[in-house]
Parts: structure tokens; C-alpha cells; sequence
């Protein structure tokens, strides 16, 4: 009985402030008339047969239907053993690519103005392997894995993605003069990739110096392609330069079309359920995520109208400089909104 | 025959602009009359018997009886199976850490006024042990080794150096949550050695965050301490925030006093040998080593010389917006130099 078109996404909240800031993105997709639908699902890790931990069956089932996910921020479980949620949720749904834009707001002051690139991060192999042993007493080793298919992958993505984006660069950053066979290996398949592409510049640069040329001049850089810690890394330097995990979007995004859209920032259980956080995050993923299902008017109607809103200054919330709350930030985005009709 | 209270200490002047900058500093520190004496000594590697890459042993004789030694850029070698010799260097001496005091400097413009931090870096494991096997075609394993004695190692000497410079606190800067053994240990040894320290602040942050704050407010940052690989990075990071590694200083410390203090920047082949190099970051470096061995005063005058150059706008070199040659930029450090006699 839904109208046609009405596509159906898993909506995980999360904790702290995620509730809040869900509802507001659903109040500006309401606003918006965007074609979606919302599934509620709670994915509060279960212990499954020999201990192991998993997504409940609803979230699972959920996701595996709709394939489209967004995710608010989740409690980082503190029982022992207990993997990190957002780790477990990429390993189960093999969401190999992390993709965090950066781009600088406009009227939001931070150091740099000119920022507007995209990190590409490997999401399920490196040094998040999880393989570690005791050698001998004091003596510890943990295994950095890289693999030619998930290199690959991973290369192949950060290529398409630039060409889909109008983006006009790759660099692939590594540190094969230290790791010579493991980043080695990944560098030789972005290499390799890059043949295919001959549309899109490719350079390659040591993690240490994307580092120091990223904070004295971060408009060099497009798209960035890495292993997984290399992304943890540059990622949140790079939302450092446009403002924090507040206004920073991030998608996971696997085979198939299947993909979690997510704000990276924590739960802040201090101002949680006062009215008082900042849906930043979580509605430009919820954008990238639009754009991810080919809805790019949508997308950039609500995009536009969250900038808007900010580089007015008149309705922001406390971590944008601001008084105003949640809600009246939100309002004045959906009013925006639907201005733009 | 020499006066008393000279010490000899082993020049590396380098490659590339290594000589003329290691002649800025030589100058400097005649005009200073600081009482060092320099045996210069080249460390192009060898090969010894098997193939061994190796210092040559002049060089590697000098550094035996001197214990201190101040080295410009060495050009990395081509040849296959040839180590940095950075990395040769670091080994062949045991130089367990890495110590890079980043400090806005007035006058220098950068997108950062308030940087006064310095990151301490394990130099001799972790991601740099060097070991790494193909364990079935197209998968690689890299192996990061962790052990207690290096991270005690490490731990105590951050403390230290933080107590002896007037530093009020200490970072480990690790990624525990993902690497819970390798890191996990590595911050457990700095728990354990911030017990003995009361009187140091001691706090403990994720890397990823420790990047994202460093962009967003250098200034809560005092001395870091962290594994080999967080180092690499994050001192390039924060050289980048005080205007790069052309006025960043690096010291290299062992047992028993050995000591290697060098400029972190590259051979600059392109200007080499035009007395346009900047030879601040080898000055620099080698103002460390006079406080290193106790000559604080000459240490104070001649860093005071090179800021108030730096400050006076006057005579700059062409990377620090000036127009100046080497030799004039110099010549004004030396005038300085003399005038606070
Ligand atoms: C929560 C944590 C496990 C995670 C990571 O280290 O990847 C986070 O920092 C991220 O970037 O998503
Ligand atoms: C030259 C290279 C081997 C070295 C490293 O990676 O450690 C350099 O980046 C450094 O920081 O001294």
C-alpha cells in the first residue's frame, strides 16, 4: 500500500543523542518529501552459540532486506571481549569502503576555508585484523594482514568514486618504503587500477607527508585511497579542518549497493535527551546516503538547506556557536526546505 | 691540545644542501664560540660481509668515541635491499627515541600561533621491525612487535624528559581499543611508569582523536609519547603546524648519553649548492644537542639569534618568504650572535 518509489531504510538510532538527532533527520526527510521509509531497529550486540557476539536477528534481517542502513552513534560496550559495535557491524555486512567527505562549511570558522576532499579508507583487513599473540613473556606481536583482492576492492572504489563525483585525483597513501611487502602489495594494486582510469590523476605520497601537507595546505588533495588504520587516521585529521565529527558525514559501503550511512561523533550522554545536540552529522549522511540511491535531488535540497541554516548563524546549536536547540535548528532546515519546492 | 672543556663531536653534514647548511651552522656556532670541535665523518653505507648493509667504519668509530653526532639530509639510496639510512643509523647506535619539540615561532606565519608541544617516538620496533612474509600468494602479513622493555623504555624517558624541561604533562598517544595487546601493552608500561612520576600529569588518548584535536587546538598538547609509526606521523603533522620540517628540529637519543641530532627535511637537490637552503632546522637540531650536553647558555643565545632573524622579517630565505641567500640569513644569525656577548 506504500505509493511507488517508496524505498525502506534500517534506521538505527543508537544511543545518547541518537534518538534526538534521528528524529530530526526524519522531520527534515518528512519536510523534504523524500521517498523513504524508516525501520527502527536496535543493534545492541547478542552472544550467540560459543559466545560469540552478533547483531540481533531483527537488525540483521532488517539490513539484509533493505540493504540501505543509517546508524546514529552506539554505546562502546564495556563487558570484556565485547567487539566495538561499528566494527562488527562493517565485518557483518562486509562494508569494505569507508567514504568521509570533507568540505569546508561556509560561515563555520575553523583554521581552513578551502577543504573539499574524500578519504577512501580499506574497512576490513590491515591492522584491524584482530590477530595478535604473545611471543614470549613481554613480547608481543600484532599482524598488519593486506590482500591483493581487498586492495583491489578497495582501489577500484576510490577510482569509480572519483569518476561517479567529478572528482580529478586519487592519491594512494601508504608507507611501502618502511612496509614494503604489505603496503607494498596495496600500492602496486592502486598502480594497477589507476591503468584503468586514465581519467583521473593518480600520485602516490607517505601517510607522513599527506600528513604535514594536509595541515599547510589541505586544497591539494581530492580523493585519498588507504588501508584501514591509515583511514582511521586521516579521516578524523581531516574532519579536525572543517570542524569535528559533528559536521562530518561517513558512509560504509559494501558489494551489491549494500551501505550503512552513519555521524562518527560519540553518544555525549552529558546533553543527551536535552534538546541540545547538533544533527549535523547524521542528516548530511543521511545526504550522502540519498545520493547513494540515485535521489540527488533530494540530496541536494536537503544539503542546501543545512548550509544554509548554518551560514545564517541565526539557529545553531551550542557546538556551532550558538543558543539555539535541536528542534529549532531542525525547524529552521525544514522550513528551508520547503521553501524550496 | 685542545682547550679544556671542548667536545668533539661527529659532523654528518650530508647530502644535497647538507653541506652548506651544516657550514650556516658551523659558523653560527664559531660566532658563538661554543666549544664544540667537529670531526666530520661521511656514512654513505657499505656493504660488509653476507651483503650486510653498514655505516662505514670511520663514521661508525667516530660516533663510538664522540657519543654525539649532528647530521644534515642523507639522500636515500636506490639501490635494492638498501635501508634508509636513517633507519641504519637508528639502529646501528640503538637510538630508542625520537624527540621533536614543535614550537610556533613568532613572525613565521602559519594557520597555528600557540603550538608548543614535542613528540616523543619509540624508534627501534613496532611497525618498523622489519619483518613481514607472503603467507600464500596475494596475502601479506606485516608484523608490528611490541615489547616491555622497549615501552618501558620509552615511558620513562618521556617523563623524564617532561620533568627535566619544565613540561607539566604526558600523552600516550595508542589505538588499544583495535590493537588491545600490541598497544595494549605499550600503554600498560606507561601506566606503570606514571606511577613514578606524581608530579607529571599523565593521560591517555586514541590516536585518531589525538589527530583530530591537534588540528582543532594544538595548544592542550605538552610532551606525546608513542609507539614508532604514531610518531612518524604525528610529528610530521605537527612540524606541518609550525611551518614544516624546514624549521623543525629532531633529536635521536641511546644509552648512556649517544645521541644523533639531525634535520628532518629532504637533500633539496633542486637548490643544492646555490646558498639558497634554509639551514634553520639543522640549527636548530643542533641548538637540542648543546642542551643535551649541558650547554644551555650557548643553546639560549644562539636559538634567541635565529628567532629574532626569523621574527625581523629582513633576511629570509626564499621557503620562509623571503629573498635572502643562505650565507646573508647566516650572517645575520652570527651579528646576532655576537651582539648578546
Ligand atoms: C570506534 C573505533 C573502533 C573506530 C575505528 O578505530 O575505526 C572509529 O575510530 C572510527 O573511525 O570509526
Ligand atoms: C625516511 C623515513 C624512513 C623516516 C621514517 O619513516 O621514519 C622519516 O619519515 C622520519 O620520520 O624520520
Amino acid at each position: 500500500t506504500f505509493s511507488r518509489g517508496i524505498q525502506t531504510v534500517t534506521l538505527i538510532p543508537g544511543d545518547g543523542i541518537g534518538p534526538e538527532i534521528s528524529t530530526a533527520v526524519m522531520k527534515i526527510f518528512e519536510a523534504a518529501k523524500a521517498p523513504i521509509q524508516w525501520e527502527e531497529r536496535n543493534v545492541t550486540a547478542i552472544q550467540g552459540p560459543g559466545g560469540k557476539w552478533m547483531i540481533p536477528s531483527e537488525a540483521k534481517d532488517s539490513m539484509d532486506k533493505n540493504k540501505i542502513g543509517l546508524k546514529g552513534p552506539l554505546k562502546t560496550p564495556i563487558a570484556a571481549g565485547h567487539p566495538s559495535m561499528n566494527l562488527l557491524l562493517r565485518k557483518t555486512f562486509d562494508l569494505y569502503a569507508n567514504v568521509r567527505p570533507c568540505v569546508s562549511i561556509e560561515g563555520y570558522k575553523t583554521p581552513y576555508t578551502d577543504v573539499d576532499l574524500v578519504t577512501i579508507r580499506e574497512n576490513t583487513e590491515g591492522e584491524y585484523s584482530g590477530i595478535e599473540h604473545v611471543i614470549v613473556d613481554g613480547v608481543v606481536q600484532s599482524i598488519k594482514l593486506i590482500t591483493e583482492d581487498a586492495s583491489r576492492r578497495i582501489a577500484e572504489y576510490a577510482f569509480e568514486y572519483a569518476r561517479n563525483n567529478q572528482r580529478t585525483s586519487v592519491t594512494a597513501v601508504h608507507k611501502a618504503n618502511i612496509m614494503r611487502m604489505s603496503d607494498g602489495l596495496f600500492l602496486r594494486k592502486c598502480r594497477e587500477v589507476a591503468e584503468n582510469f586514465k581519467d583521473v590523476k593518480f600520485t602516490e605520497m607517505y601517510l607522513d607527508t599527506v600528513c604535514l601537507n594536509m595541515v599547510q595546505d589541505p586544497s591539494q588533495f581530492d580523493v585519498l585511497v588507504m588501508p584501514n588504520l591509515y583511514g582511521d587516521i586521516l579521516s578524523d585529521l581531516c574532519a579536525g579542518l572543517i570542524g569535528g565529527l559533528g559536521v562530518t558525514p561517513s558512509g560504509n559501503i559494501g558489494a551489491n549497493g549494500v551501505a550503512i550511512f552513519e555521524s562518527v561523533h560519540g553518544t555525549a550522554p552529558d546533553i543527551a535527551g536535552k534538546d541540545l545536540a547538533n544533527p549535523t552529522a547524521l542528516l548530511l549522511s543521511a545526504v550522502m546516503m540519498l545520493r547513494h540511491m540515485g535521489l540527488h535531488g533530494y540530496a541536494k535540497k536537503i544539503e542546501t538547506s543545512c548550509y544554509d541554516t548554518i551560514r545564517d548563524k541565526k539557529l545553531l546549536t551550542k557546538d556551532l556557536g550558538g543558543n539555539s536547540k535541536c528542534s529549532e535548528f531542525t525547524d529552521d532546515i525544514c522550513r528551508r526546505v520547503k521553501d524550496m519546492e
